[in-house]
């Protein structure tokens, strides 16, 4: 049996980029993603998927086209499908991602901050 | 438009019952819910559902049958469907679990420990 806990702090010890998820589990179609952020991402949305962002350290905003939202550690946030978003780091935030296999990163934006696949970590 | 942030402390204070999961999100077809532990759970497994448990505070014991393995704050593990195992926490610990919305806490067991509805906080 290979049920193997999941440290938070030494995954994100293990990459520094930015706006670059990996994946550190799977249950039931859905990928749990660890990313760290800073600076602003693209606007987008995603089609058929909704999206969890639970900040572990640091802060981000969540911007929204009619308002923005700052989400701070040991918070959550679900973004419903098809509800455009931007997320900003003005300075770095580790993110961990709550969504299913299929999300692309920038969902409906692409662009040169799409991740087409996703490492491991 | 009602995207709402969730702040896991203050959702942990509005309840004390051990072994209750609260609803605090759902997304896909899954609910992020809150639990507090205190003491053992029943064995069981689920057949359909793999089931991620984050602990935000304090920490537990993941029992198996062959084997067990503590899971402190910052940590998370997936049970995968059809694997046997119980929690344990010698003291509170605070869990945020993530499942598929079909998901009933005691699996396989029932009995006494059952929630057959949650609420939400």
């Amino acid at each position: 049996m290979s049920v193997e806990k999941v440290n938070l702090a030494e995954k994100f010890s293990l990459f520094g980029e930015h706006w670059s998820p990996k994946i550190v589990g799977e249950l039931n179609g859905q990928h749990v993603k660890l990313v760290k952020l800073f600076g602003p991402f693209v606007w987008h949305h995603h089609d058929e998927e909704d999206e969890l962002f639970l900040v572990v350290r640091g802060r981000f905003r969540m911007e929204y086209r009619d308002r923005e939202e700052w989400i701070e550690a040991g918070e959550f946030v679900v973004v419903p499908r098809g509800v455009e978003h931007r997320p900003v780091a003005e300075e770095e935030a580790h993110v961990m991602l709550f969504e299913p296999a299929s999300t692309v990163n920038t969902g409906s934006a692409g662009g040169g901050m799409t991740q087409e696949t996703l490492d491991r970590v």
